[in-house]
């Protein structure tokens, strides 16, 4: 297998505008602009994690026409035309879609990574290496729709699986094995099976293929989605966009076509999907306790606790352990750590009584 | 015992600069500029508790000199001659000293109310009737310093007690008891001693006595710190402050004084000494969580918690129960209902790392 040398984009799929993490994340600043971890936000991580492999003239960014100002204020290296603003949100296929007839206007002969906005991943390096070896995987194997899996770490019930089975090769040093199934997020049975059993990976929504391929496969399992959005002036494309179907790559795409592929990452990922996630991901601090964002946190007797806030805000903690405390000017969250699931049931107490806090 | 019909003055002392609800209370906004409970502070409802017993030209209020404009403000119906400011926190007994020798000049032969500012004590209908019924006495008993005791609800550490004797009769209907010996802050023991005994009070703080009682006892008893202020010009004031002997007036005055009596109050009174003192005083919402500040509260599977917060800040609980949360622009605090008295520990620690949060 060699790298055939095709041009490489990225995808960076940034239209969520989920609340768990609320009341940090909202309708107005979703996961991916927060900045959990570190000075910046998940959006520029993802792009600094691709420096050196991608170059930001060939970075697309696809997300919600209410969030192209802010992605371009925090991208200023990625051209206004690299930054396409989804007139509703229909879920990631069209997305993926729209940005590959996108691509396949200006560079045909490309190949594509397509990447959520919100994810951590550490360390960039060894995820970069992972990339190579999956974008030469795809550009050598004719057809080939390439993923990533995540090795699981314990037995989550919180994300689909992709079940694979013995590798049939390697890419660039890396294994890669054949995609069974995709599995439906499982039960806690189920789940502890699949971590013992060692052949199910979680599914990151992570893929890597030729523009060329995706394109066929698009046209053949989503035509009617493709046929709007292929060639579509920027007008067509607002027009028809409400009116696409809206559903998953891996559900209108990956788990039609065949000749699916995956190559594992046996390092640090989270797709944060509830405060509790950045516990793993942020390391203890002297006292234990695990500071997100960039605000000051005391702490006295107290231990395990995950905390938010801004620069200009501290959290102080007395003798109080495994809480999640985040603060945001408007409104301030607590709740135990194995809680942290249940945001959404305040999410919901918020619908009805304070929707500006959404 | 006949009301003499003197002029009845109130000295509001509002010098205090405590950290104990912290962080809403700081340096710059010490507790009795606070909104706890009700939509005006403590020092507001201080004076309107005394509507209709004491008109407004006749309140003085005592603070540190910084905190002058702010009372100003808060309170339009009390002149700014009024208004005295104090060069450096010295205790109580140079305030009262000095607030004595303003009236004993603008006004010889009234009577007084000294209180403190940042106490919550409801119904004020009540609090009156106490108030008149020593005022009566103090007036009618040459000689006589009054204080008011709280019959206590529990074994409290936290107070000084003032320990009594058989009732000497009643006035305006109140018992009036002879206050044999003011009691530093007891052990858990002595406490409970107390509260079963029947014969110790609260020593809350607050004093009822004519001006003219009040000269002769500063005189012998504080005779230093009277002379530096007894018919000073505010200048000569300003200079001899700061050299005063910083002491109580119950150490400085009343403990070496006889002819000391007390009427009990048998309703709600609180310091608020601790964020927990709050629950006492705040009745539960439906959910069973006491919300102080003005600021809204939503709770699901939360209940015994203390929050405060302004009206712009929403606190949202999820599966907390008796927890302190308080939310300011710069800073929250959590810790547990039963640690808030450590809410010290903390300060402390702000004074090495934080200056600017105290």
């Amino acid at each position: 297998m060699t790298n055939s040398g095709n041009n490489l984009w990225a995808v960076i799929m940034a239209g969520g505008g989920g609340t768990r993490l609320w009341p940090a994340s909202r309708r107005n600043t979703p996961k991916q602009f927060l900045r959990l971890h570190g000075h910046s936000t998940l959006l520029e991580q993802t792009c600094e994690r691709l420096e050196g492999l991608v170059s930001p003239e060939r970075i697309l960014i696809v997300t919600s026409s209410e969030h192209v100002a802010e992605a371009q204020r925090l991208l200023p290296k990625v051209s206004a035309d690299n930054i396409l603003g989804e007139p509703a949100a229909r879920n990631t296929l069209p997305c993926v879609a729209w940005a590959c007839a996108e691509i396949a206007r200006r560079d045909p002969g490309s190949t594509q990574i397509v990447l959520p906005a919100d994810h951590l991943i550490e360390p960039a390096e060894a995820f970069r290496d992972t990339l190579r070896a999956a974008v030469a995987f795809a550009e050598c194997n004719a057809g080939a729709l390439v993923t990533l899996g995540i090795r699981p770490t314990h037995p989550a019930t919180g994300f689909g699986y992709l079940q694979t089975d013995k590798a049939i090769g390697d890419s660039l040093g890396q294994e890669v094995f054949p995609v069974e199934r995709f599995v439906e997020k499982p039960d806690a049975a189920k789940a502890q099976e699949f971590l013992v059993g060692g052949k199910h990976y979680w599914n990151g929504g992570m893929f890597i293929w030729t523009t060329e391929n995706l394109a066929k496969g698009l046209e053949t399992h989503a035509t009617e989605t493709w046929n709007a959005l292929d060639g579509a002036s920027a007008q067509q494309v607002r027009l028809a966009y409400p009116s696409l179907e809206s559903v998953s790559v891996d559900v209108g795409l990956m788990e039609k076509a065949g000749n699916i592929f995956m190559l594992p990452m046996g390092y640090m990922w989270s797709d944060i999907g509830s405060w509790s996630a950045l516990e793993e991901v942020i390391p203890a601090d002297d006292c234990g306790n695990h500071r997100s964002g960039s605000g000051p946190l005391i702490a006295k007797d107290a231990k395990g606790n995950i905390t938010f806030s801004d620069k200009n805000h501290t959290i102080a903690l007395l003798g109080v352990d495994n809480l999640v405390v985040v603060s945001t000017p408007d409104a301030t969250l607590v709740c135990p750590k194995d809680k942290s699931q249940n945001v959404r049931a305040m999410v919901d107490l918020l619908k009805e009584r304070a929707q500006d806090l959404l």
